[in-house]
């Protein structure tokens, strides 16, 4: 495992995403890290996350695909170019779109695990894949094409 | 426009949802209605809601759209059975596919409206497409199979 999480290595500006800014104060402060060639974050819904009673809300599901997806495009063309991960300038990733399938409901009250892995690195596209667990059981699919940001969006 | 709220008319239990539910205190408390044909939902992010300086966060996006189809596709069941919204047995949906393409960065700071129509209806299943605007522009675009609820969910 990683022992830095590719969330970490963003530059300050970049710290404030609503999923994955470590400086987001009321964010969900996500943390991705490879395990080998898969990216892994674990998170644990608060009791709000809601949907139904004892279930994960799915709008959450998909942030946490979202989020742990870009970062794994951005951890994915820095391997890819031989950069360290933090390297300047960053390669941070934003979402061109994003898929996510419910396979089954997922059970509130427990951690979570997404798997994350590149299939595609060209230009500046990385396309993520990605599976969700709860207590060992897939209950979410996730297909994120990522693209690196753009420069006047890094200099706002 | 329709005077009450598609979610205001879900039954107590299934109004917890962090996306759309009335008694969820931490939650987005999204409201849709129908104007003619199309279900409408405003809502102005928070400035928590971010990605990255002056833009809303996709996850946020993402669960508006996911929220705001599944009630549609409510409404819509309604409708195309005959029935008012909030009659007993509710019909409500769940997400089994969702997806987004985002556009152009959506800019933080101003209202959203999320426009979304049924597509199809077919059994347990209403397909509902959907359009995000920020000051005019459409910055996303939804697409979500939604399927009714299994009645042992509805039953926990």
């Amino acid at each position: 495992m990683s022992k830095i999480a590719f969330q970490d290595t963003y530059p300050e500006k970049l710290s404030y995403c609503y999923g994955c800014g470590r400086l987001n104060e009321k964010g969900l402060q996500i943390k991705s890290y490879w395990e080998g060639e898969v990216a892994v974050c674990r998170y644990k819904p608060r009791d709000h996350h809601i949907a139904i009673p004892g279930y994960v809300y799915g709008g959450l599901i998909a942030s946490l695909i979202d989020c742990h997806s870009t970062g794994t495009a951005s951890a994915a063309a820095s391997r890819a170019s031989g950069k360290p991960l933090g390297s300047d300038p960053c390669l941070r990733f934003v979402t061109a779109s994003l898929k996510v399938d419910y396979l089954r409901p997922t059970p509130l009250g427990v951690q979570l695990e997404i798997r994350a892995w590149p299939t595609e690195i060209k230009g500046r596209k990385v396309i993520v894949e990605s599976e969700l667990y709860a207590q060992g059981e897939c209950c979410a699919r996730g297909k994120v094409v990522a693209v690196q940001m753009p420069e006047h969006l890094l200099a706002t």
